[in-house]
């Protein structure tokens, strides 16, 4: 495989741009193609023989482009396809359940976490299944929240309805007395602010975009396989795919990341 | 055509069942075939081309049901795709549009009508294009209320969240001086107390869901192709199919209708 080869980075839709944002500011030198299932999103509120199909059929798109690595930048898809995907395909693949939970285990104190998501993360049980595997003490609270990707999207992301709805679904895991708390979904970085306010300083809040990021470096670099030479501008360094609706995602893909995205391809996933 | 034929009936999801209801009450005798695209859904936010495909999609798995008639139960499908399914097909189509638009113009006393639905029905125009087409002299005010299907899928149906979130979206329509605010989503029915509540005694609530069961029996009425006896109970009555998640749909679908809805089959609609 070709180091200089893109990385593909898919979502159900923008989400996962917050993940191409941790992977431009700590791995530069890399192109990447990201591709968003905006024709059918969300996923969260799908099932896994569902999420499973979908995640598969764009793994065999961004494999047609030839990229040298694949990051399921979707905790939904993480916690359904993953291990499917890794049976099927020859080059690496990482999800961001373990790198959010690893994170989280280094990062409590008092070996109580909390994780949110999706009702298919939260139900999948994936993250506490994952840090129970290394560390039988830690304890771990999942709650879904399916209204917040909908507030998100909406643009609500300051306002009073967000709080109260951000309040109704933390307030089991205040009471429990967690001091950990991983954001898992992708489109929740962007309302960290109300997490945290609703959630209190002595809370950490765990972004697994940013794991995700270091995790991949980590495993380019150990396969010798990190782009050596810096793309040259208008190199085709940043391409995005969706599925539908790409003026709509041009928008809010320039409110997430710095570069400026000027253009995304639709592409017929039901065909792959 | 066969009479005795079933009906089909398609949505997004869950809500064209509250066209279903209607049907139920409104023409007993007919045997009904619903279809809820419940692995694609929503369809409120993405594009005419993403849409249509879909609802063709459906179309031709209905027509391999042999129905008689379909009904797109969705005010999104409706705005976007039921001039090109028209084209496609040789029984009849309504959608909901249309019996939504003629109730509204013959009940408003001042002639402002506003219509409240998604982004892509508001964003089509298409009420306020037919209304025109009657009666040039009608105004038509659309607002989009993206956050109004979530609230209602997560069950807060008689909630200080979503009494403030309609009055965000309603409060424009409200000074506009409307005496007749068209539900122009499926979903809408189900808060219909909050948004009688929220728009004042003096606005007139119309639910497209009865009119277009309504112009459904006339129709069949006018072409002889009423079902002339009782089906069996057990005669496989209402058969219902959705792309995902059976069990979830069968819950929510108990909550809407009378009738028990004991099972629901998955269909892969992508291959049709």
């Amino acid at each position: 495989m070709n180091s200089s080869a893109p990385i593909g980075v898919f979502d159900s839709g923008v989400g996962g741009l917050t993940v191409v944002r941790e992977i431009m500011r700590q791995i530069p030198n890399e192109q990447i193609i990201y591709f968003g299932d905006t024709a059918r999103v969300p996923y969260g509120s799908k099932s896994r023989k569902t999420v499973t199909r979908y995640s598969e059929q764009i793994v065999r798109f961004l494999r047609q482009q030839d990229v040298k690595a694949i990051v399921a930048a979707c905790n939904t898809a993480s916690a359904y396809a993953l291990d499917e995907i890794e049976k099927e395909i020859d080059i690496p693949v990482i999800g961001v359940i373990r790198p959010g939970a690893k994170t989280a285990m280094d990062v409590t104190r008092n070996g109580r976490i909390g994780v949110i998501g999706t009702e298919a993360t939260i139900g999948s049980g994936i993250y506490a299944r994952y840090i129970k595997e290394q560390n039988t003490e830690m304890e771990v609270l999942g709650k879904a929240c399916p209204l917040l990707v909908p507030l998100v999207e909406e643009g609500l992301l300051n306002d009073p309805v967000t709080d109260e709805i951000a309040l109704r679904y933390l307030s089991s895991l205040i009471d429990s007395g967690i001091d950990t708390l991983i954001l898992g979904c992708t489109h929740y970085p962007l309302i960290r602010a109300t997490i945290g306010k609703v959630m209190g300083g002595h809370v950490t809040l765990v972004n697994p975009a940013y794991e995700t990021a270091r995790e991949l470096r980590e495993l380019l670099e150990g396969a010798h396989m990190l782009n050596q030479s810096k793309p040259e501008l208008g190199d085709n360094r940043y391409q995005f795919f969706v599925s539908d609706g790409a003026d709509k995602f041009i928008r809010f893909a320039n409110s997430i990341i710095k570069y400026g995205v000027l253009s995304a391809k639709v592409v017929n996933i039901e065909e792959y």
